[in-house]
């Protein structure tokens, strides 16, 4: 009955999200666990297990084929093992390994995490039924990935689609990659605030110094939170554009906390999209909001342990 | 005996070049014409059909299973039209019907410039036995083309690789293509030169302002010329190490006259690469000069006419 059930991780700097999911989609368990973030690497990998033997309790265990991971990267797939930036206790960290034993030896597919919540936008969000698509998570910071010729492009080692470390500003601000005015410099989450406060913003009584606060100051028409969300946007922009002339993408779907900013970001958005996205065959891109929200993570990693069933369903979808 | 024969066209603003290339990249035939660019669609058709009559008088013709054919851009390969910036009097010119009409129906498969190249040169190239590769073309303007997962990525209009036209200085001198610092802006022949102008460089005796002139400035140890090449350089490891992050590739290889200019381009360029590809699995990109020289553009083309069977040769080579 379900012999096309997937189990799929969702592994964060924040949490490690679990569940199994059918071939439509569905999630029909769940499980999660804080990531013990500063702990060890037996430590993470314990509430991964932890994670893993709570799906493995339950009756439709015994369906599921195959495990798919989504982890916050850098990831290298070829290898199996991770380094998520945020988690320093997992360096080259065989987690494909890992969770292979920890199943009892089923096959198991890694990739990063935009590359995971692009997988998800493909199969059932707003990327559907696109055969060339950008997905992008822009948050705390900016990921992202591609879908090619109506599959999903991860790369050797699981990366591609990493837009939030392309430069669109050569003499730019320092980033913490290394490298100066990447897109996620400019365009995160924490980097829209801080721009925002440079320039004289101050929060409101609540103190919230987020970006969703600077997006409801310039909803109420702020000129220095809109000036700064405006300043992502050309950054994002410039981007998307840039991925657009490479590879030919003809939508650029965007999710995570800043896209909830709506209109604040995309209006400006598909302004400069027009200034940067010129050539003949990059001007019919659109730009659309994300759709599969907080699950992005599980059903992208179920979508990606499976790519070829997925990809069908997307494009005949 | 030459079933595997293909005639391949290069089609550029200054000349109209044609071959018919083996299986093995050997040119058995070249026949070459003038572009009469700024003349009307017919009489620029005209050159086209006197090339490939001078191709189909040989011998050998009856052995030419497929035209390919390498055009200036933009290309629209879904619809088999070009527009070449430089050819005004073709617009939307249904090039590929033309060809097939003039050639009694053979097939006939249209890329862009940048992706002929690209597959002369993954074809016999620098980029031979390499599954995920940038190739370019730094001359009077930037153009490239990829290789993803071992094949030629198009793109569905055969324009995918168009890295002269990423931006990588998002509020820089505007571009004539719309946008503003644009790869192409910075690191195109001209604007080398242009650059080194501006900032007190003079020719020599010979009156010669082009890059090859400020090239041998450089040589020479001029610091202003070795500075307009610098910048040049960092434009196209932003540019570089942007497409590394987005479609992870392992080499860039770079021809063009601009390329010619040896270490005084690829030493900064190394350097600059360093600056801007650091993320994890970006840092083994390597840079190389092209290899297929002059000839890249009816190898190329050749390339695209039958990409199954030069993506064989390639992987096994």
């Amino acid at each position: 009955m379900h012999s096309d059930l997937v189990a799929a991780l969702d592994i964060g700097g924040t949490k490690i999200a679990g569940a199994l999911v059918d071939g439509d989609g569905g999630v029909l368990l769940r499980a999660r666990r804080p990531t013990p973030a500063r702990e060890d690497a037996e430590t993470v990998m314990g509430a991964v297990e932890a994670v893993l033997a709570e799906l493995a309790a339950s009756a439709l265990w015994p369906g599921v084929g195959a495990v798919g991971i989504g982890s916050a990267g850098p990831v290298d797939a070829s290898a199996g093992t991770v380094s998520p930036v945020n988690v320093p206790g997992w360096r080259d960290f065989p987690l494909v390994e890992r969770v292979r034993r920890a199943t009892g030896g089923l096959p198991v597919e890694l990739v990063g995490d935009g590359v995971a919540m692009t997988a998800a936008e493909h199969w059932l969000g707003a990327a559907r039924g696109h055969h060339n698509a950008l997905c992008m998570v822009v948050s705390t910071g900016v990921g992202g990935g591609l879908v090619l010729g109506g599959r999903l492009h991860t790369g050797p080692t699981g990366n591609a689609g990493h837009i939030g470390h392309i430069s669109v500003d050569l003499d730019g601000d320092p980033c913490p990659c290394g490298a100066r005015g990447c897109v996620e410099r400019i365009a995160s989450g924490p980097n829209i605030a801080r721009r925002a406060r440079e320039n004289g913003w101050r929060p409101g009584p609540d103190g919230d110094t987020t970006a969703a606060a600077v997006a409801a100051s310039a909803r109420a028409g702020d000129p220095v939170a809109t000036a700064s969300f405006e300043r992502a946007a050309r950054a994002l922009a410039a981007g998307i554009a840039a991925t657009a002339a490479l590879v030919e993408i003809d939508i650029a779907v965007i999710g995570g906390g800043v896209a909830g900013a709506g209109a604040v970001l995309f209006d400006p958005l598909r302004r400069s999209l027009r200034d940067y996205a010129t050539l003949s065959f990059v001007q019919r891109l659109t730009v659309a909001p994300a759709l599969t929200g907080g699950d992005a993570g599980v059903l992208g990693a179920a979508a990606a342990a499976a790519p070829d069933r997925r990809g069908a369903v997307t494009l005949t979808g």
